[in-house]
């Protein structure tokens, strides 16, 4: 390259700033866009709409992943990927994911200024309920992109109301015709705040990812039996709630004995009947443990496994593991890490290898495409949370590392 | 009196299948009435039928308790009520606060049959939303009759769809034109299934109600912080979930601690955002406590209010009462209940003082009018359950009991 080019900053966080009026929160910094809701139509509209001004092909596959196609001077070659996902939690911010999707409109639109062509397409993509939120589990448009799932099985994920993912994608008008996945991605990459503090601690604005924490998510259901909560003898009872507590208590246990590095997390119960005066019969406890160590996530897996039998036991009720899930076993693509790491040392950037402790579509994608990340601050690393927050002066470093790499990638 | 009246059991077991088709459960034994809905209305409807039919004057009043009044030869004295309630649990049975309000019913057409006139009125009286598992609390509508609630506050109690009681009175066409309580009453009679084992265990067939347990309910709200379940290192986290569930587990030993006799209970929990990938923030816990001694209820709130302390220092949370409720600490009349077991030795009906663990309108109008209660078997105790159950010739004694002292109290 002959020059360096870098991003229009002020133009990426008047998108940001848009995109922060869509599906507002409890409070001005909040955002509350779950997956395929009213919010997230209007923001893949504009979203769209955006890319299309840019010059870009927006194609919508039948997951509602979208994709917007800058064309290459050889266009016949595989895209290039870059992007995240507009989804929010419904206590989220405004950075989470969509940083990652407007910058790379950015790029595109750096690219547009400069009157720089590149020899593969690139692709800017927005994927369908990363967070889980609304619909379980989380990073689903990237799993069915991926092959992880079935097109079938993400169309029937059901939200808490009973809505299927096949028909709030049809609600809202982005159930679209390109089929999932199947065909060839020269590279992905993905760029997102850190939801961690490490960078923000050091004040290092990159962060390469050069390891992922394994992730195994498990719901588990407790089986007990209603009766009065007045005179059934406490010997006699069979409560799922008092199940469910207890297996939540030992979880939280299990997580700080692997502590810094392991999690365990629940934070979410379902209950029936859930009322005052009637001990509840089933209880339903989502468990997610984590670690850099696959093999210590195991040994967490069995640890829960036993917390189970123990509160089953100490509960007088039953329980078991219904449903599963695992990421973050993946590996980035070695290359493109190096890659991120020698754009943010030609541009001076500083920068820190770190794990990704979250999940991403990023681990998805990877299974199926050359993939890296680049991290980039966020205040104290709050996430999920109304008060996310991060600088544009922090969050530029990375945007431009991301536009160095992927220009690089997409001449090669 | 001169000779020994009996009620029809074939004529009231009739009844009670008739109910049992109106809300049904889960299972083909269970009932789902919950107050005020229109399986309610449609019980509401089908008994004001029978009480008309059976000669009585129906009146409404403003909480939707229902009265239907046979005139005394003195119709101006202060009537005996007799009755309990029609609603049922979401996994209720057939015979909890139904069998009371039918054995009424059955009284009254057994002294039409007979041709017997009483002295005083009778009115039986279905009262509104004793439960409490649509609306809380429980014993609704007689707290309101007996003054210890408000009307207005009565009116305001939400579902949880937010639809209040006095939307849903007028809905059904239960808002009666009646005023609440604040008229003589001579005394008031309550049989209910015993909801514990102890008849049942022992074969006999008649529990005159001795004493009660006292009842202390609480809502306990816990707030955290919403954070990534991934990153945010478990030391860092205030997690509604893990600090409602730790005090769960404290209430189930407390009861321990005081069993056989203490009994505590947390039946039901609201937690936000209850998602995967996001901690809680909030969550609501609903607990009681009981025991025969109010002083030992005392020290088991203080018992509870410790435990929210410590798992509130242990979770790094907020935890405070916002809701109490007690019922329990009345004391039934002690001329009705010698009249209760005098009934029950002139019958040759074998009897056993005990006392009510459950909570009963009978607690609340024991306030404003001499009250006393029957309790009949239920196999082995099981109630709040689809497979609550009674036969008829177990409960016959009890209701001719309840016949015999009404009589007597009528002609007073």
């Amino acid at each position: 390259m002959t020059r360096t080019l870098t991003v229009n900053g002020a133009r990426l966080w008047d998108t940001i700033l848009a995109s922060a009026r869509i599906g507002p929160g409890r409070t001005p910094t909040g955002l509350r866009r779950l997956a395929l809701t009213d919010a997230d139509r209007e923001m893949r509209d504009l979203f769209g709409r955006w890319c299309r001004e840019a010059g870009c092909t927006v194609t919508v596959d039948r997951m509602g992943n979208m994709f917007a196609r800058r064309p290459g001077t050889d266009d016949s070659l595989p895209p290039v990927l870059v992007g995240s996902h507009l989804d929010t939690q419904i206590a989220g911010g405004r950075y989470d994911g969509i940083l990652g999707v407007l910058a790379a409109l950015e790029i595109v639109r750096t690219l547009d200024d400069a009157g720089v062509r590149t020899r593969r397409p690139i692709e800017i993509v927005n994927w369908t309920n990363e967070e889980g939120a609304r619909f379980q589990p989380p990073m689903l448009g990237s799993a069915v992109f991926a092959g992880v799932r079935t097109l079938e099985w993400g169309h029937a994920r059901t939200d808490d109301a009973g809505r299927t993912v096949g028909e709030e994608l049809r609600r809202i008008g982005y159930a679209g015709p390109a089929p999932v996945g199947g065909r060839a991605v020269d590279a992905y990459f993905e760029l997102h705040i850190e939801q961690g503090p490490l960078l923000d601690d050091k004040g290092i604005p990159v962060g390469v990812v050069a390891g992922t924490y394994a992730v195994r998510g498990m719901n588990v259901e407790v089986r007990g039996e209603t009766a009065h909560s007045g005179p059934t003898p406490m010997a006699a009872r069979r409560n799922a709630l008092v199940g469910g507590a207890m297996l939540i208590v030992a979880v939280n246990e299990i997580g700080f004995a692997y502590a810094p590095d392991g999690k365990a997390t629940t934070s979410r119960i379902e209950v029936w009947p859930n009322l005052a005066g009637i001990l509840p019969d089933y209880a339903k406890v989502t468990v997610d443990v984590r670690h850099p160590e696959a093999t210590t996530v195991e040994r967490m897996v069995a640890d829960v496994q036993r917390a189970m039998a123990d509160c089953a036991q100490r509960a007088q009720v039953e329980m078991a593991i219904v449903e599963t899930w695992q990421f973050g076993s993946e590996r980035f693509d070695p290359e493109l890490v190096d890659l991120i790491r020698r754009a943010a040392k030609d541009l001076d950037a500083p920068s820190l290898d770190l794990p990704s402790q979250a999940g991403h579509d990023a681990y998805y994608v990877s299974r199926v495409a050359p993939t890296a990340m680049i991290f980039t601050p966020c205040d104290r690393g709050v996430s999920h949370n109304e008060n996310e927050s991060t600088r544009l002066e922090d969050a530029l470093p990375g945007v431009n590392v991301l536009l160095r790499a992927v220009l690089e990638r997409a001449n090669r």
